[in-house]
């Protein structure tokens, strides 16, 4: 066909026009690597988006598409016959929200159809979680949880394991998804496309691209993986080689008689893309990503054209090339036994240009990654009660909430960088799937309480009612007149492995109420008066959520301490009578000298003159530092090259402007703790708790509707000062679990240009933020995604909500400007949420950043239920699902506990330390399960991935070993718990390990007391 | 599935989001007519334009995206298993240009496939010609061709015959395809969607868009035809139902598990414009048009929402629907035996909405226009010497210029209306189709002339070379020194079946030339100076055409009369030495009374002092008229909601602008004619030639560039007024074939509500126009597709040329601003082309609109050679293919004579008058077929159907009738030749009838002299 190159050119006025009777073409895409070529690997692929422009399900069935033409349900659709046209083509699929939609459609022969596909690998399943989920604004729990869901529809349906990494859209890549996503859940490698452009621009050039990226320093080799990120910073095509069916790309004309016959100019074309490539890549290896987002609509498109270029390309000989799959990729490149540069840390923050860091998306929709938390703790409670409760196969389980959950980790849901509408998808899929689940939950309680203890449970005799809008004081199962002489239990179950002592709240009607314990013991109980800013919050939100206008306000909050066993619940009632003890009331008039709030070891310190925070002390360990704390907010910028907006934070100037500088301030001091009202302006709101037993303060914040009548866009931050000298260094963790060190205006791996002093030095942050210097520590804890940084020296600010009015022009196409709607009103949003602050001795902060931190992941759950004055006490008023003198050791956690499918159970352990974090946490733990499961019998154990989708042994045994530059050949030691046991059944866990197993429980034991 | 509706309703909020296991659907697309309830035919169909935005072959390879998304080779691609998946599912295919492309590329297995699928008639082939030719800028004998090698492609390739005629795109609907490629082509219907908005709006009202049209007073009911316009004015579904890939339209979501979920909106939806056509249609059967202008790319997007729709609209059962075609529509309308009113006449012109007439293009693109009629006119004469050089297998063929013709008779090629590249792919095409021909020719002429007779002519030994550019005084091969003793021998070649006398011009160089015929005769000549404006045309345009600067100029023409035998030719020669007669020069400073110009029969008179053209008279027949003849112009509207453009013509207002009021003005008498030469303006230049032996004048005019440094886009119309009192009645050709009568500012179908007085009274004109009062008859003939009108009674105009500076928002999104660039400039296109103008006493006009009509379409094809001085004459120095003593009767037309790939012989002749239109020629004629062809023997002979694709006997046995409102139920009897004599080989013709043949020559016998 050359030849016909050169005539077309001789002919390029006038083509070979003659009839031909027949010019049936078969093309030749039987080709592998040739060694001594550069081998171009075409990786056919697209990248669906679980929800963006469109929600997920437009997205599915094709709908909707005058905001986006994307229909996966026509990849799919399509992508079978093109497959079946030629063994040699290949595809692979990532998302399994996706898949699964479709997969459900189709006939019993379409099925097998696929299967062979899969098996023969045309058609290969990577990353293979049911989102590719974002690695910012995630929670590792969330993480583990979505990805092993999609691992389990793959299994399930196909029997295969994915093997390769795939994140190729997320802003930026966290060292949690290396080593736990990545390396443990036995991936070979992981592939991306974003990281900063000095970043690339430096591995570019260094042919530094493809590394070993360690992700955890606590894991050792074990963490570590082949990682490559893309040289062109995109995961598409080189120009000119887009094949969609409404693609422009000049498509391969190799028809001698028609007009415009450009093979010669095609070929030229693909060759020196493939030189440049080459020239940034180490080996003769290079890949390339034929696809993008939603493409393959009509898959026949892409494959014809790539099999004219592999064909053409090939017949021309300057290189080679050939269908390829990340991991034929990632095998050959192992192949080659080549050492690999050493990758620290992570991928944050990233900046696709300059003046652009995607560091809004940490805090962008706070509200929405509020909810994803909640639930998110929820959904590890309810899977624990399912469990406990026995999974009823014909009836309401948590599926649909792990659903809604694993979509919600797409990383344009949890990032808030999808259009409103699809928010509000993602929120109505989140509310579906918690009414299912709270269903679950109040037939588990319903049965945990109930008597006799050895026959089934199938209608509980308690109705167990539940409050999601406790966080602005509404909840009717509460709100009722309790001086008729009715009477309200109140459930409160503890998902966490040890015992805890927390203050429970509940708004109230009545004044004079006590609480008793489950022996009917009278305790310690507190009322304090809900404010008028909740009033109208709750008045507001609850019409905006449920559609509902609530009844008049309750008019207190009642306050005790609940004591509650591991695994477990303990129960308390509330009756009208004895008054509970009052809460005293420090007029807000106070103008002189300073207020001491606190009435146990931590005591802050407010000036009387300004109402602001001055002090906190800690009368326990002698920690005893002034700090200021304020609330500022940095004006979006509107530049037209690059606007704040959804994704990027780009404040405009750095300078911060200060709300008044008179603060009003209320204090309440009670018997369990003081409460600090202060209202910084008339739209943030702060109420400070000192509780008698704890040594932290808990901050919960009530910020919005953003005011934008000035034209501005406006992102809102929390700005705690002290005189911690820490050295433009500050620690955030990765998806809650590793802290990384981070450094102001500096990059490990290159010579930071700073163009960006604030949103260039912005962190993600899921558990928390802490500083510290020779002395001190001061560490936050946030209860949802935000971003954060420490500015100046002594600083930690957060930023808690963003409300913008210019779209920042990357693809969504909206201003993140957030307005609810109620009582025929329309607001901006308002943001109530929480942070705790806490000073610890230099070295002891950890403790309590990793315990309260699994407190706020996993609060405790409140059910309540309505009895009238004859009733006196369940048949189990407590209970606890282990053995009454076990409790997990402190750096062991209880991350997944599930009952499956089929009867097995998951069960996974996370220790939550690492290395050399604590004196005396950062040790080998062990659990014994026999003690942690009462009353059951483990029959069979089997330690599996960390997405159960395989045992743990073959993927050890399958994972490709990879040399790192400059180290020893040998890979690392890693610190490792031993294997288990399966007579003692002790499980050991070394720092930050997660431990992840099957069991199967002996059937004839009856085991709890509802089976 | 219907309580799922109602439960998607109650659950408008929450759907039902349980997770199922399988939900594979299988659709009932099986239905068929139900005769009492109203019955949606969903007829799945793609417009292909065979070019338009973009060019045929980007139109089929998918390239050039950017302007239009269009891939048919997806189409098609995309269309067979879409087919294979439900045996229900059906489709139509219409244009074979795009069609025959796809089919060469498939292998042997698909073709297989494709035939079962036809032979099933899952796919119907309709129309079947090349292209969906246009109706108004087409010649009936393009139109034929271009359906003919459609018809001919799926003859061979599938062995079927299409059943109806599908013109759903072009822009008004002519007499001629009515009946000609209607009716005789076998057709049982013709649909199509654009006919005038008013006259749509009364056919709705009065269920009245099905009817029958009878295209031609002469053929009487034979040219009957079932026609079907529709209601909508598109061929679009009806709003919300389109469903290609990238389409917007709400797709049937039937997923009960996923949210927006539709079913029963989309089954009202259908219903409701189900009701809506059902109320304007006559019968309980409506047609769906599933599909418009390069839809199903990806096929499958549609078929899956028509099965849901069919499965859902079925199970409903307010409405029934299925998988159609035209054809199956079209069976069960005449099933239903209902009477139909009668149509006459034609849809010319269309307006699609108030002041939106499409009579721009009639006039659009004038050389493009022009170069297609001369190479139709040259195609007929090259497939005549094909036929008698015997067609060669393995050589060139005419076949590149059929296809490239074909192509050409597109609506949006000859009309004018495609973008400009594109028309620079259509001029490509014919030029390359008459490079291949003009060898064809040369070869034939080359073998006619040749010695010895019996032998076969490999390689002829005389070159003949053409001039293609000889309207432009560009002819290399007359452009040589003779006065070195060389000769030129000129061959001119006769395509008509009479012998014909007409005037041969050519450029020399010398000016002492003496001018033989083939018997060495010496023969009168005329030597004319070539003027300053005919050089500057020819440095320009031949250097634009060919890219190469012409040597200097020619200096005069040599005029000799020609007389060639009918399909054959004379030589003369040209040689040095004795003057020719010279020409007297009138100087153009004549400043008072009158110049009479003209030495035979006719003459024109002119005014000394202004210059203009007075009277006419002709001295034979009394005829004696005052004439006025000008050039004037429109300026284009701008006017924002409907400008004029390539389509629509719309003057800014009715005022015309006069150019200057003195025309200068030169006279050249001569011995065979007399020139008058005028300077309208700078812009406009005419040539006026009165020839000796002819009672008509030809007008050449020269137009252009049309000036726009006004600003204004400009409409150029030469206008005739007399004094003849039409009385707003006026005659135009159907597609050069019958005449109808129009009258300004009426419609014979509806009341005419008049917006635009003049571009509503604007019809097409192939042949020519005439008007005419008691006395005298106004005909003006055309050399190219035009529109004209008679705007005030006595007048004709003919619009020349247009040059415009608005897009006119019909999707050519390009205003039409033709430029041509050469010599380092650029400059707008001049237009140089012909009209005829004669007069004649009432009644008698006919004879020569039709008979020098034939000369206009079929002009002496010239062919050159050069001697040295010692070359006596050809062996064969004249020739006729017919028996000398035969000639063709006046009033028949031979329009088809080609030798056809198998080696059988397709002859049409064609009746040239109309049931009485002339006094002696309406009458039935005969041809003796045995005379026609000398020296062959006539082996076999098959009367065909018009486009040659079946017996006409089989097409007439099939062909479905069909009951006309109000007339009896026979059909009235036909006025028709007989059958014919197979061993007397005569074949009769009746007014306008046209009989198609294939002959079989009995191949024993060596015909002509070079087999």
């Amino acid at each position: 066909m050359a030849a016909f190159g050169v005539l077309a050119v001789v002919l390029s006025v006038y083509c070979v026009c003659f009839l031909v009777e027949g010019t049936y073409m078969v093309y030749n895409t039987s080709g592998g690597v040739v060694p001594e070529k550069i081998n171009v690997h075409l990786v056919p692929h697209t990248h669906d988006d679980v929800g963006w422009l469109k929600t997920v399900d437009q997205y599915y069935v094709g709908s909707n598409n005058s905001i986006q033409v994307a229909c996966v349900q026509n990849v799919l659709d399509s992508l079978i016959p093109a497959l079946l046209a030629d063994k040699n083509r290949k595809f692979i699929y990532v998302e399994q929200a996706f898949f699964q939609r479709w997969w459900r459609q189709q006939s019993d022969g379409m099925k097998e159809t696929v299967k062979v596909l899969v098996s023969s690998g045309q058609l290969e399943f990577i990353n293979g979680g049911m989102c590719m989920h974002d690695e910012a604004a995630t929670h590792y729990i969330d993480m583990i949880d979505q990805t092993t869901l999609g691992h389990w529809y793959i299994k399930r349906d196909f029997n295969v394991t994915p093997r390769i990494g795939w994140q190729i859209d997320p802003f930026g890549h966290s060292a949690v998804q290396a080593y736990l996503l990545g390396a443990e859940v036995g991936f070979d490698a992981l592939y991306f496309a974003r990281i900063d452009y000095q970043d690339r621009a430096k591995r570019c050039a260094e042919k530094n691209l493809e590394v070993i990226w360690q992700g955890s320093k606590s894991r050792g080799s074990s963490s570590q993986i082949f990682t490559g990120a893309f040289y062109a910073g995109n995961y598409e095509p080189p120009t000119g080689f887009y094949y969609e069916v409404n693609d422009d790309s000049p498509i391969v004309q190799d028809d001698i008689e028609l007009f415009d016959y450009n093979v010669q100019e095609r070929v030229d074309a693909f060759v020196a893309a493939a030189y440049f490539q080459a020239n940034v890549t180490r080996s003769n290896h290079i890949m390339w990503t034929m696809g993008t987002d939603f493409k393959y609509q009509y898959a026949h498109t892409w494959f014809r054209n790539m099999d004219k270029l592999i064909h053409y390309v090939n017949q021309d000989g300057r290189v080679n090339t050939f269908y390829s799959t990340p991991s034929i990729y990632t095998d050959v490149k192992h192949a080659l036994n080549e050492s690999w540069p050493l990758k620290s840390d992570d991928f944050f923050p990233y900046a696709d240009r300059v003046n652009a860091y995607w560091t809004g998306y940490f805090t962008s929709r706070p509200t929405s990654k509020g909810y994803i938390r909640v639930l998110s703790g929820y959904y590890l409670a309810a899977r624990q009660l399912e469990f406990l409760l026995g999974r009823i196969k014909s009836g309401l389980t948590t599926d649909s909430l792990a659903d809604a959950l694993a979509i919600a980790q797409h990383h344009d849901a949890a990032t808030g960088t999808e259009k409103q509408h699809v928010a509000d998808d993602y929120a109505k899929r989140l509310s579906i799937g918690y009414e299912e689940s709270k269903d679950v939950v109040a037939a588990s309680l319903g049965c945990l309480t109930q008597s006799p203890l050895s026959s089934e449970c199938k209608s509980p005799v308690t109705n167990f009612n539940q409050c999601p809008l406790l966080n602005i004081s509404y909840c009717p199962a509460t709100e009722v007149d309790l001086s008729v002489g009715k009477k309200l239990v109140i459930l409160v179950y503890n998902p966490l492995g040890w015992k805890r002592t927390s203050v429970v709240r509940i708004p109230v009607i009545n004044e004079n109420l006590s609480v008793s314990d489950s022996t009917g013991k009278l305790i310690l109980s507190q009322l304090l008066p809900i404010v008028n800013a909740s009033v109208s919050t709750r008045k507001f939100y609850v019409s905006a959520y449920t559609g509902e206008s609530p009844s008049s306000a309750p008019k207190y909050w009642l306050a005790f301490t609940a004591v509650v066993p591991p695994l477990g619940f303990s129960t308390y009632v509330i009756s009208s009578g004895q008054s509970s003890a009052t809460t005293e009331l420090i007029p807000n008039t106070v103008d002189t000298g300073s207020i001491e709030v606190g009435s146990g070891n931590l005591k802050l310190i407010y000036s009387g003159k300004n109402g602001k925070l001055m002090k906190y002390r800690n009368s326990r360990n002698s920690v005893n530092v002034s700090l200021e704390q304020s609330y500022t907010y940095y004006v979006g910028s509107t530049d037209e090259l690059q606007a704040s907006g959804a994704y990027v934070f780009r404040p405009n100037g750095t300078h911060t402007i200060q709300f008044e500088e008179k603060i009003p301030l209320t204090v309440y001091r009670g018997t369990l703790y003081d409460e600090v009202h202060q209202t910084f302006s008339s739209w943030v709101y702060q109420t400070t708790r000192v509780y008698k037993e704890k040594e932290h303060t808990e901050i919960e914040f009530t910020v919005g509707p953003i005011p934008i009548d000035d034209g501005n866009g406006k992102e809102i931050v929390t700005q705690l000062k002290t005189m911690i000298g820490n050295n433009k260094t500050f620690y955030t963790d990765s998806n809650g679990r590793d802290f990384l060190e981070r450094i102001r205006d500096y990059r490990a791996d290159w010579d930071l240009q700073v163009d960006q002093p604030i949103a260039g030095n912005y962190y993600p942050i899921n558990l928390g933020i802490y500083i510290k210097d020779k002395n001190t520590e001061m560490s936050v804890l946030v209860d949802r995604s935000v971003g954060g940084s420490s500015i100046i020296d002594g600083e930690i600010e957060i930023m808690l909500h963003r409300r913008l009015l210019h779209d920042d022009g990357r693809g969504v196409d909206e201003a993140l400007n957030e307005t609810v709607c109620a009582l025929d009103t329309c607001m901006g949003l308002t943001v109530q949420g929480k942070y705790y602050l806490r000073f610890d001795p230099l070295g002891e902060g950890s403790k309590w950043r990793r315990s309260f931190g699994q407190e706020i992941y996993s609060p405790f759950l409140l059910a309540f239920s309505e009895q009238d004055d004859k009733w006196t006490n369940f048949p189990t008023p407590t209970f606890s699902a282990m053995d009454p003198s076990y409790s997990l050791p402190d750096n062991v956690a209880v991350i997944t506990l599930q009952e499956l499918q089929d009867g097995a159970v998951l069960l996974r352990l996370a220790h939550l330390y690492e290395v050399g974090e604590d004196n005396d946490l950062s040790s080998l733990a062990t659990v014994e399960l026999n003690r942690f499961f009462q009353n059951r019998k483990i029959n069979k154990i089997k330690e599996m991935s960390l997405s159960a989708n395989q045992e743990r042994a073959e993927m050890e045994r399958k994972r490709l070993p990879w040399k790192v530059e400059g180290s020893n050949t040998e890979p690392l030691s890693d610190l490792r718990g031993g294997p288990i046991d399966h007579v003692k059944l002790v499980v050991e866990l070394a720092p930050m390990e997660v431990r992840t197993f099957i069991l199967d429980f002996n059937s004839d034991i009856v085991p709890y007391n509802m089976r």
